[in-house]
């Protein structure tokens, strides 16, 4: 096992009906600024009911965070929260409006160039103090309800902040809230959860296994309750699992003392950035392809992967890696997601774009021994076409 | 999947050589009160060690906290610390040190009968604060250093202490502090943490996925390493496998949103305050005997513990339930560990002053659903036998 930190501070309100305790959570007296995304907390009532749970305090509201939050639309709600002194910020919403609240967060309490708290290379942002912040989750995919990352885009770029002033204080995690998800996300996020997982266990064994077999749980639960949750939307332990999974996944629990990887995120994130594709299918498209390409690096992994999560028994190790990857690309595919890249328009001839789009982001050297050339990245996106 | 909330704040330094941080994580220029036990930590240098990494502190040392910690003796703490305004509480031993530090954080900020802290019916203790505190963990068993409760003796009785303000600020978790311990106290260890999980795993279904195989993983590490980690102390994998698993038992984490029993651990209370059999022990000598007794109410979690813990297939369910207790009982002995009372000298004719004892803590419907009667639990004693 690696030496490792571990800390995480945010409280998890989970459950049915659990609004209510916002009154308890969010300060008496504050100025609350509610950020949401596209208007659909509106539409099913979320955001109504976030508010009668408020009383006497202050309400401001800052609808309209897209998808891959973008910095301008960002800074907009920063000059809100400077100008009527917000204290205390309430994300209701999915990972997007999650991450942008963390950097409104931040934003709201630095002086100088907001640019400078994206930090490409995973560095602290340069701040002592953010806004705190709670969040209300409508959507489970990136778990950033109960962790201190974001992802802001910038200038068609996919851009990293991090703060240890940025977990939330709490995060409720009502799963009935889901209920209304389209069926596409709702896939995007068993994916993203799954991807999240994978990147921090099939790396290289480090005898960790309290943190493998964790990690091997989230993964049989989400092959389990992937295709329910999807079919059948108010099955609420199914989607209580996911919600919780999604949550487990990436709050430092899983990834305390192992490798991490990371590269599926790092070259997903530039398909997203330059053709609009969904995270979540980014990383079903790339993952396979990773693995196949991977596959002598991530050996005794991949075979742990394969027995232990697949239950693949009784044939050679060679046979066993192919399988699960077989078998990992048709989950993907059963959950409704594409795992091709041409499935998604995307050609032969644009992966030169993206290769120079990893260069200039300093993507040149990824994995969990930084061995992962732009050669290699190449021969990743071809094996995706 | 119940409601739950979960919170838990202490930060985790794990691994080799990380005493160093202790100058980065103990305040500068505060007045540090260490807490110890029998003098080993004096003995292995581990103190001094830890001396060595706290300049520019002004360091006091209160040695001589016993297993099972006497109220007596941390109220001479709190008197130091009340005495020499100590305002930083750094304990370095295992879960009694740690649960004595606790209660000498609350007592020395609280004016009233520090008797009112001990809340027999696990309430929270009536104070607003407590001095911050930190550990060093040199037994990995109790959890204690990721969990904001204690148990503390008094007057022949083990009474909880639980408060929002007792969570460690950090814990220091280096496996090789632990090398030296007696394989008595490893074998100890293993099975407390062994029966935190089953606790709050055996108990009967409600669908909590994630929760359940993170439990079973727990498990299957502490039967794969036990044996080794006994034999070869100084084996680091092994014994980082046991320290890390002893901390995830019990800080929230696997009992979050599902039902717990704690009838071996208040029955096994009794027994050490009685006669003095050290807690691990108890814990080995209940844990059969109460699923032999209540393996009908446990019987959905019992096949699922015999199928995903112990890999008992193509049997009946009644033989599998019989198995997997049976593998159990031995698995404790394996590690050097009797699992009757007639092995402590413990007799019939005791049983009746352990039932009055339950009676008098107030033990009179234990279990899950608190359906476990006095009459169970004579029928669990004699079964014990």
């Amino acid at each position: 096992m690696l030496n490792f930190n571990f800390y995480n501070p945010t409280h998890i309100v989970f459950g049915k009906d659990t609004l209510d305790q916002l009154n308890t959570l969010v300060p008496l007296n504050a100025k609350v600024l509610i950020t949401y995304g596209g208007g659909s907390v509106k539409k099913f009532g979320t955001l109504e009911n976030v508010i009668k749970n408020l009383p006497g305090r202050k309400i401001f509201e800052f609808g309209g965070i897209e998808p891959n939050p973008q910095y301008e639309t960002l800074m907009k709600a920063v000059d809100i929260a400077k100008k009527e002194n917000i204290d205390f910020l309430l994300a209701v919403g999915g990972g997007s409006v999650m991450d942008g609240t963390k950097f409104i967060a931040l934003a709201s309490k630095y002086d100088g160039d907001c640019l400078n708290l994206l930090t490409p290379d995973f560095d602290l942002a340069p701040v002592d103090s953010a806004i705190p912040l709670g969040t209300v989750v409508t959507l489970p995919a990136t778990g950033s309800e109960m962790n201190n990352g974001a992802v802001i885009s910038h200038k068609g770029l996919k851009v990293p902040v991090f703060s240890m002033h940025t977990f939330p204080k709490f995060s409720i995690l009502d799963p009935t809230l889901t209920f209304t998800l389209p069926k596409n996300q709702v896939a995007n996020g068993i994916i993203d959860t799954f991807i999240h997982t994978v990147e921090q266990y099939v790396t290289y064994p480090v005898d960790a296994r309290f943190q493998d077999r964790t990690a091997e749980g989230i993964l049989k639960t989400l092959i389990e309750i992937g295709k329910t949750t999807i079919e059948e939307p108010t099955n609420y332990d199914a989607r209580a699992n996911l919600v919780w999974c999604a949550t487990m996944a990436l709050n430092g629990l899983i990834g305390a003392g192992v490798p991490q990887d990371w590269t599926t995120h790092m070259i997903g994130h530039e398909i997203t950035a330059m053709f609009g594709v969904d995270h979540g299918k980014t990383l079903a498209i790339l993952q396979p392809a990773i693995w196949e390409v991977r596959k002598e690096k991530k050996r005794e992994k991949l075979i742990q992967y394969a027995e232990r999560v697949w239950n693949i028994e009784e044939i050679n190790n060679d046979l066993k890696i192919k399988q699960a990857i077989e078998k990992t690309r048709s989950f993907f595919e059963e959950l409704g997601v594409k795992t091709h890249l041409s499935d998604y328009g995307i050609t032969k001839d644009k992966i030169d774009d993206l290769i120079l789009a990893l260069e200039k982001n300093h993507r040149t050297s990824l994995s969990e021994t930084g061995d992962l050339s732009l050669e290699i990245s190449r021969e990743i996106l071809e094996k995706a076409l």
